[in-house]
């Protein structure tokens, strides 16, 4: 029997609540394939941790996540703890330190969900976001404090290793999953040392993969066009910051960030890759029973096929839909008055 | 009787189709008000002129421009011409250079037009972006060609003065006009050297215009709330990319780009401004006459405004309104079948 070990870190406001859901489904799956178990740690790193002991993981935290086979992450931010400090000590040292370079990002008007869009058109795309470098790094700093002049400067760093491995799995993502087109989101007209960087490895790759359409687009158009003709994207392929931005905006033209979920990957398997909502902890609403687990429930789901069990995504996918077009069972955000954990319950039920 | 000079640059492809209606409702606007008449030059300033002087204007053309009163700009692009070269060899040496630190740009559901949201609530903000500074330098630079450890680098500039300027006028430009909140697209939570010192200048300011409320997003959810909850917004503060992306964005729920007017201003008139539509050149569509005309018509009237007739520009934006709710002479992109010219035509018969 194959064991799967997980780290689980619920993390602060919903982050728990939504995360509970998640691993109650994983149980479910668990109990009806005997081939293989799940075996899960929680780790409390979480901004009351970081109240108590002033940083957000333990020094050896990286260490200690290293020998799980997956992390399962809920969401974090509160108010008491500085936004940067959460994201810099906690979420941005795991995506880096585990070359997790991928962030992977489906967006999908699920059955029983209707677009915030007019137009009714089937959503089924992902985002590739690169997840590394970019727009998101330490680099930078501020001068001539208070003072006149003062100023305050910020690098993007994009390397050929980091640009060529996005792209590369991109279109190998694309391949193997009968995507027809590469949408290159770019801004190589304004920004003519990174952009122009990107586009022109992008398009090395593209042209080495010529059986699979390549376009590409400026982020302003691209936004646009993501309102407008949202039917039209197959992979969209994406800086890290540019992907940031999109796949908000992704989640909310099919039904909000409830419904929004993200893998962490690190492809080669080196280190453990990273599941998580896209959403945040959003603590207007925390320890009222009410988030939407099912963009946790879907994560995991991601975690899954990552783990190879491409079947029990689309199984758990697919509980997740009977649920929706039922009805019966769905949080405030999309129209219901159900609790958190009895939409957990109605997924588990379907499996 | 006042005479103003206007310097009008058509461009490329759609610029000129779109730029002439513009100016026959100035000509309109002048036949009906014999205090002040309007001067127009034409600059061929455009890809056509790069590909015989291997420039975009000559050396003195900023000189040349300086001496005007407004500057009425189409569009510009081309595939022959490299949009690197024709974006900073043209349109942004005329924001630097001329200090047009704002871009002012409407984001409003005219009357007789239908968002492309199913929700359906009254759209009516603006987004107030810097112009100048930002994401949009030149600065940085690319090392190890084509070895593995190849990279680029891209600073992203800050100033107080840019940042404290544009902060101020969103405010000043709150109430002046009766608008009630200024909201800050800001990424603080990751670009730690130039988003905080962005916040931290606007919220400064924010604090000495307690009157106007304040609220602050990071740009991911930012533009999924654009799709979700328009009608929150009142006047929306973004740097140069963030406002480039968001203008977009807008645009698309509203109608398209064939609706969306920007001023590039200059506020305390040292030099001219530039007012221009927020769509491209759309090689697509040039030479066929069906361009929608009212982006570029509504960029006069914000010219008009900025010349000090306020009044002018209402006129105007109801002659649009009223053409739109008639419903008889619109453009294909918002589903007529009229001409270029026929609905500037109509909009002047209108006045
Ligand atoms: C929390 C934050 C660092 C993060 C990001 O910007 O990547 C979030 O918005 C996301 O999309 O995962
Ligand atoms: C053409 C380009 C430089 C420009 C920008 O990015 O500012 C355009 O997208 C705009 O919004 O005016």
């Amino acid at each position: 029997m194959r064991e799967y070990k997980i780290a689980v870190l619920p993390g602060d406001g919903i982050g728990p609540e939504v995360t509970r859901e998640a691993v109650k489904v994983l149980e479910r799956i668990a109990e009806m394939d005997s081939s293989f178990r799940f075996k899960t740690k929680n780790f409390n790193w979480n901004s009351e941790y970081y109240l108590e002991h002033g940083k957000m993981m333990p020094e050896d935290g990286l260490e200690q996540l290293k020998e799980f086979d997956a992390i399962l992450f809920g969401a974090i931010g509160d108010p008491r703890v500085p936004d940067p400090v959460s994201i810099w000590e906690l979420i941005l040292p795991i995506r880096k330190n585990f070359q997790q370079f991928i962030n992977f990002r489906p967006v999908k008007l699920l059955q029983g969900l209707e677009s915030t869009l007019k137009k009714e058109v089937p959503i089924d795309f992902v985002i590739v976001r690169e997840n590394s470098e970019g727009e998101y790094t330490e680099s930078g700093g501020a001068m001539f404090h208070g003072e006149t002049r003062e100023m305050a400067l910020q690098n993007m760093v994009m390397t050929r290793q980091g640009v060529e491995q996005i792209a590369r799995f991109a279109y190998d993502y694309a391949r193997a999953n009968g995507r027809e087109k590469v949408t290159n989101a770019t801004k190589s007209n304004v920004m003519l040392h990174t952009m122009t960087f990107w586009d022109r490895l992008v398009e090395e790759v593209a042209a080495e993969n010529k059986d699979i359409d390549y376009e590409r687009y400026y982020i302003d158009a691209l936004a646009a066009y993501f309102v407008q003709r949202p039917e039209t994207f197959d992979v969209v392929l994406a800086s890290n910051l540019f992907g940031d931005i999109l796949s908000d905006l992704g989640s909310a033209i099919v039904g909000g960030l409830g419904l929004a979920p993200s893998g962490n990957i690190n492809p080669l398997g080196e280190f453990p890759s990273m599941f998580e909502a896209v959403h945040g902890s959003a603590p207007d609403i925390a320890g009222k029973g009410i988030a939407n687990p099912i963009a946790q429930i879907w994560s995991a789901a991601l975690m899954l096929e990552h783990l190879g069990r491409k079947d029990l995504h689309d199984l758990v996918l697919q509980a997740i839909e009977e649920v929706l077009v039922e009805k019966k069972v769905l949080t405030p955000d999309i129209g219901g008055n159900a609790t958190t954990a009895d939409v957990g319950d109605a997924i588990s039920d379907k499996l």
